[in-house]
């Protein structure tokens, strides 16, 4: 059998002292000239064709191109700072086959530098389709001369519990299988999260909130995926930006591993991660994915575009440290990360 | 200003005298075994490798191209008998890059026969990456050189509404600018629907449904959507599996259009959909995906494999009788339709 995820994921936490993960999230209009000039140029010398001859085809291609050889630049900087990466799959499927192709090439590229891979896919269907979405994202799948082979190389993926357990479970049992993992989203770190989430249930339902719903059913969807660290491999979506709603969750789903988003250009801070972790100084990691991208234009860790692997390095340093000065300032760093 | 997708929509049921929704999942142990064998000789030629020399990269495209091959009987076969198509993206993405491609070109030979477009994919994210996600599928994306394309070429997509208006509103603003439209995930077809669409909200919250808020959520932001006909480019989606849940969802949502699964393989009938309809005999579509896919294999279109497009229209035309029929006795069929 491999190694159950909640327990892989707590080993890389503890081999890089750092429980912060970096979002790869790349955005046309924020990835430096110079880079993209680079892509263009590939593609050139891949298509034989000269700048004002490109086809839409190669323009995709070349702005897929820039794309991944942004986050080498991203992910060189940063792996020896932080063991886990987060590619948010709209920034890639939104250009079609070429950018889940840039997709594809960064999560092997992450996995040949050691990184934990999470998709941000938040992935939700009926029974058989999201047995479909599993199988390609952490499973196998069947292909047409009857042999199997994985599809996207991931380690965990996010996804949407709306439709209820048989959407659920076809994720739960290959991650049992292969020694992966899945986030459910509980609560979310946008704005207007709470029109759906905040609801609350009638008092013969429990009189709970959605979401508080929501995390009770990944505290019970979860016991099949448990650890030998005590976590498991099914985690929980928590912003940030809603500490005070974390100390429920934390409360609901006490095995859950929390994946935080919402840190840094969306508002949170270190001491706002504190209430999804448990007192063991584990049960969470925090993701911040345009503060380190784009750190180059940011306030903070200014500097020449072509410099944007530094500054993503400085962030995610100031980060970790953020993070750590809040745990112990609470009491509760854990001595591997110490 | 380009035509509103409902009204267009509506068009298109005239047209056709059909509501009905051709899905298209294609799944590689159902397709018939010879288009399976010619897509790997397409793959031979292209790739220029023998049968037992073929890369792992070949065999993910034979398997893309096995799919595009079999949809394009499924079309071919059902585009004169419905006018509306629905692939869902979870049987196509699951192959990574190589089942994008193949959902690409499956859309563009759809559009290439007239049909309407509705990605099933489900999206959901917060403000910013659900923007991605609305210009990649529905509208324009930037690409390298500055210039700016469509990607994905959809008439419609659906969506989870779980993080509240600020995901959603990408959507709208997209579907408004391009004549496109969206689908709320109000009350699903799956046996565990119920899990967390059922709730029931405190009476402070209307003593609703949870799925019923959704629906109101659909009514109030679908307002900005409406088309010449009366209808809003915000549809909702709902399972035919659930008739009587259709009947609130219909109160609650008048001018959205229902996309009705379920219809067929997962149990529904044409006398299940008809609370879907408003009184005007408009206000729903009905989809069916593996009833028509592969009724080669079922017990009423029983045929050769290699007779599968032939099957399909028979499945197709059937469906189309059943549900009109069942208008008919409900006393609610459009003069356009008779």
């Amino acid at each position: 059998m491999p190694r159950n995820f909640a327990d892989r994921l707590l080993d890389k936490i503890d081999e890089m002292k750092n429980p912060s993960v970096i979002g790869l999230d790349p955005r046309i209009q924020d990835i430096p000239k110079k880079v993209i000039q680079n892509a263009i140029k590939t593609t050139c010398d891949y298509s034989k064709r000269k700048l004002g001859e490109l086809t839409l085809d190669d323009k995709f291609r070349a702005t897929a191109q820039a794309f991944f050889d942004f986050n080498v630049g991203i992910i060189d900087s940063t792996c020896e700072i932080a063991g886990i990466c987060k590619p948010q799959y709209a920034f890639y499927d939104q250009y079609g086959h070429h950018g889940v192709k840039a997709f594809e090439d960064t999560i092997e590229y992450a996995r040949s530098k050691g990184m934990l891979r999470i998709g941000d896919k938040k992935k939700n269907d009926i029974k058989d389709t999201a047995q479909a979405y599993a199988d390609g994202a952490l499973g196998v799948v069947e292909l047409a001369d009857g042999s199997s082979h994985s599809s996207f190389d991931l380690d965990a993926l996010t996804v949407n519990g709306y439709l209820g357990s048989d959407g659920i479970k076809p994720f739960v049992d290959v991650s049992k299988r292969h020694g992966k993992g899945i986030f459910l989203l509980v609560k979310t770190s946008n704005a207007s999260s709470g029109e759906l989430q905040d609801l609350v249930l009638d008092p013969v339902h429990g009189g709970r909130k959605v979401y508080e719903q929501m995390a009770l059913k990944a505290n019970q969807w979860g016991e099949e995926l448990l650890g030998e660290r005590g976590y498991s491999s099914l985690g929980v979506v928590v912003g940030a930006t809603f500490p005070t709603d974390a100390v429920s969750v934390r409360k609901k789903a006490e095995k859950a591993i929390i994946l935080v988003p919402g840190y840094g250009f969306q508002g949170g801070m270190g001491k706002d991660t504190v209430p999804n972790f448990n007192k063991d100084g584990y049960g969470a990691i925090v993701n911040s994915s345009r503060g380190i991208n784009f750190a180059y234009k940011s306030k903070d860790f200014a500097t020449a575009p072509e410099n944007y692997g530094k500054a993503a390095a400085n962030s995610a340093e100031s980060m970790r440290n953020d993070i750590l000065t809040a745990m112990k300032d609470a009491g509760i760093i854990p001595d591997a990360l110490k």
